[in-house]
């Protein structure tokens, strides 16, 4: 028999809570492990619940299998990892000089003490429900545990809905446009602020997204502000209304406007809670009281770059497990430190990949950092590679220093790598030098030479030299809005014009190959904007212009292709 | 007119030499830039010609063509760059004194003299030539310019050739294989080492890479050594003889043993060779004559790891252009240096990623480091993601710092992400831990909670804390060769049993969710090593073991899937 040994408790069954049980069984064989779960289902994966909606995966409790495909029961784990996992049941008071947990089964509504001497607080986050009528209609659902999965995929099986509305733009808004329109739903999404995936994209990125959800039939309306839901008399929704008195016909609504942390357990025995409103844990993630680890949605974490603690309004499944693997290290006499987050997430929308990490252009700036930006449309292998896609990257780096604050990638080709290798490149600090001196893997069916990350980097280098003046598309935008007089030269070959070109009366045609025999053309005392497809040649041509003299030339970043506006196409 | 600026001269066109010549020019508008290159193209894509010979690329001229589909000819750098191209012209001498450079061409055997200020030497290298008899026979073929895959491509497209033999298993020669093989031919590699890739893989990787090849039709001969190639009485190749008297009958040969640096021109000029044969150059890429330049295959490089110098016997195209930058900088009055490689090599093998990063097991321990590694068969994306593939990722760590110093990774899926990570971290000096720690993109179609990489360095991190004992399988395997009497434990279960196992009578079969109730059935004195699929389950049965009071358990790295020997399948 084994010896008894300390007795762990988990509240908290979904990520954090299984991942600190198990690694905390792996490194002390004697410990009584009990996890505490509210729902049905323990150690599931949640993030793949937009994929059962869509039926790209067919079955919502295969989220519940470990990879051979054994269900991760009670009973697995009481044989596997000999932990007892009790579900369907609360965690009502956590009684801290006693040690002990209050527990309610919501079954039976029996009642139950268990005793710990370390505890572990993996409570997860709440969907924000927002202030406005109908929340409590029929088919007004959210997206929260694998039983909401369960029901929506229920309910889409079993009779057909025509339109689907989804109240807010943030990632789980967006993966469900997708699976509501590859469940031949018609979709809208309606978003308050004025562009999509709001704390995650800079405009002008999310502007190039949207575009692609327009292209693949979601319907996105910014800047738009949910007044009600309305429903018919058989109680189940039949529209969303705008503050602008519109109503938007809907026989499903998702509500997706962010989580809230679940505190109400730990802020109820007196654990300190931070400024942004979800529990305080120091580097081992541990609370106020010793003995009490928290992790995973209900907790803060101190964002990398800043140093700041923040609390991120989405659920994020891979810091939940590191919080989980650091867990089970401490509270089973482990010193392991969590050193925090980067925020980088990734998704994917229809036929773009999605990523974000580090601080974009807007939070860098909200962090008091001087800024430079480059914006770069790039194939993601050798362009003469049958399948290269391209990937729109925009890189964010400190004018002074020139380290890396963040990358954002967005487009059909492989951004989620570049993502990864800046989210590599924040953690150690790195500049874009560093980065762009990277050995980074090259073979034409994975990247192009001198990698999409590195050529991204070099721009903002040669920006940082004074080699290259750039303007953003939003600058130019500003330009034209207020009318300004300027030389926009467009590089490119008549054939790219004809196929796609900005309709302007600034607009002037020099293909790169004739510009240094054409430059008579051109006025030396206005201002040249110069761009081509990306913005290769449009640097190109700003240096060539530069050479020859003309002191008021910058080239516009990113080109074409990553102009957020219209375009004429042939 | 431009004001007469300095001179500068680029011997070789490929690669390093026309990007140092365009960013001269962009920082430098006045220079007077010049390139030499002796053969037809400039400023082609040298990696891309063996998917030129397998049809993929379906134009080998495409490969000298920019993004857009300009030719990057003499008209386009004369019209775009204002840089100076002379093809078909061979430098035959330096004069270091007169500055000045004797140039031959090669169609009209015209001798010129061109003055320098600075000088770029990117003279790229040649294939090694076997001391063998042979070489010189028809259709016995090297793929080193881009003529050579023009003369590949008509050979194969005016005639059919049904066996291919390919002598040298690096890159070019496993690329070939699966170009031959794409054109319908029976392809033999003989490679005279115990393992294919020998420069890169570890011999248990090489052997999960080679039963891919052999399931696609290629055969693969290890230990052979070529003793002659012979011909019919047309002069054209008819087969290779290997040193045991077989002859393998061919109607192609194609020699890819390595390539050697061009270093003649160089050597002659009395400019400094290091002690690894090719052009010495300090961290600016300068010769030891400062207004001398040198990059791209004929330079030896710093392997960042150990900070030695080496050679890399394979071309480099992503470190050639990286060179090029580097160098166009320092000839115009910048100071950027070039810290060195990782020697990161990746190649698509069929449907496998292979890629390799820093130092692989056999070089950490020659370089004297006591290393610690992991066999990791873990899936790309979340396991019950439809189209989740594998990748058998090793790392390798330093013992007592837990310091990273090397991943490879071969599999169907998306190791090559997982590669530039590690190259990152590399880079930064990461150990496993910072590893581990950092916040990469999450989401169920890119990857698993807790990526591969991560999980891979985690244990890494349980094998240097003592909490993970195991073996590989290659000390398996010399235990079997030896007779050793252990209990090999399968903890996987009885379906997967029948699907695939290694047969021996040391093999006991317990499932794990079994074996705490079955620990009665295991001998507490005899070593036991555990294993199942991929070494989760296997690593969790060695804790539950241990956890038991056995104390000789260890599991077997990398589960049935990365045994590199026979098993049994249904």
């Amino acid at each position: 028999m084994a010896t008894a040994g300390q007795r762990i408790v988990v509240i908290g069954g979904v990520a954090t809570g299984p991942k600190a049980a198990a690694r905390a069984r792996r490194r002390d064989p004697h410990a009584e492990i009990t996890i505490i779960e509210k729902g049905r289902f323990i150690s599931y994966a949640g993030c793949g619940m937009p994929y059962c909606v869509s039926e790209e995966i067919s079955d919502c409790y295969s989220l519940t299998h470990t990879p051979v495909g054994v269900p991760r029961d009670a009973a697995y784990f009481r044989n596997v990892k000999d932990i007892n996992v009790l579900t369907q049941t609360l965690a009502v008071r956590i009684d801290r000089q006693a040690r002990q947990i209050e527990t309610v089964n919501i079954e039976t509504q029996e009642h139950r003490l268990i005793p710990y001497d370390k505890l572990v607080i993996a409570t997860g986050s709440t969907p924000v429900v927002p202030p406005i009528e109908g929340m409590n209609l029929k088919r007004v659902i959210r997206l929260n545990q694998l039983e909401d999965a369960i029901n929506v995929c229920d309910l889409l099986g079993s009779c057909t809905l025509e339109r689907a509305v989804i109240i807010g733009s943030g990632y789980i808004g967006i993966e469900m446009a997708e699976a509501f329109t590859r469940r031949h739903m018609q979709v809208t999404i309606v978003e308050m602020l004025p562009h999509i995936l709001p704390r995650m994209l800079d405009p002008e990125m999310a502007s190039f997204l949207t575009k692609h959800l327009r292209a693949k039939g979601v319907t996105v309306r910014l800047n738009e502000q949910v007044k009600k839901i309305v429903g018919d008399d058989q109680g189940n929704v039949s529209g969303v209304v705008l503050a602008s008195g519109e109503t938007i016909p809907a026989s499903l609504v998702l509500v997706a406007v962010g989580v809230r942390p679940n505190i109400k357990l730990a802020q109820d025995a007196g654990l300190k809670i931070g400024t942004t409103g979800a529990i305080a844990v120091n580097e081992y993630l541990q609370t106020s009281d010793p003995d009490i680890y928290a992790g995973g949605d209900c907790v803060e974490n101190v964002e990398l770059l800043t140093g700041k603690k923040i609390y991120v309004y989405v659920p994020l499944g891979s810091t939940a497990n590191k919080h989980g693997r650091v867990i089970g290290d401490n509270i089973t006499g482990g010193q392991t430190t969590f050193p925090g987050i980067l925020v980088t997430s990734v998704l994917r929308v229809f036929d773009y990949n999605v990523g974000k990490t580090g601080l974009n252009e807007h939070e860098a700036r909200a962090n008091g950092f001087d800024v430079v930006t480059a914006l770069n449309p790039s194939p993601d292998s050798a362009h003469y590679w049958p399948t290269s896609k391209s990937v729109l990257m925009k890189m964010v780096a400190d004018r002074a220093t020139g380290r890396l604050l963040g990358v954002q990638a967005v487009g059909p080709g492989d951004g989620v790598k570049r993502v990864d290798v800046a989210a590599t490149a924040l953690t150690c600090g790195a500049d874009v030098k560093h980065l762009a001196d990277i050995d980074l893997a090259y073979a034409p069916p994975y990247a192009t030479a001198i990698d999409l990350i590195q050529h991204t980097a070099n721009i903002i280098r040669n920006k940082i030299d004074g080699l290259a003046k750039s303007i953003t598309p939003l600058e130019v935008k500003e330009k034209l809005d207020r009318g300004d007089d300027f030389v926009w030269l467009d590089v490119r070959s008549p054939a790219e014009y004809e196929q796609m070109r900005i309709e302007d009366p600034r607009v002037k045609l020099i293909p790169l190959g004739m510009l240094r025999r054409r430059l008579n053309e051109l006025p030396r005392d206005k201002e040249i904007i110069t761009f081509c497809k990306i913005s290769l040649r449009g640097y190109e041509a700003q240096t060539i212009l530069e050479g020859a003299g003309f002191t008021n030339v910058k080239f516009m970043d990113g080109g074409i292709v990553a102009w957020p506006y219209d375009v004429v196409t042939a």
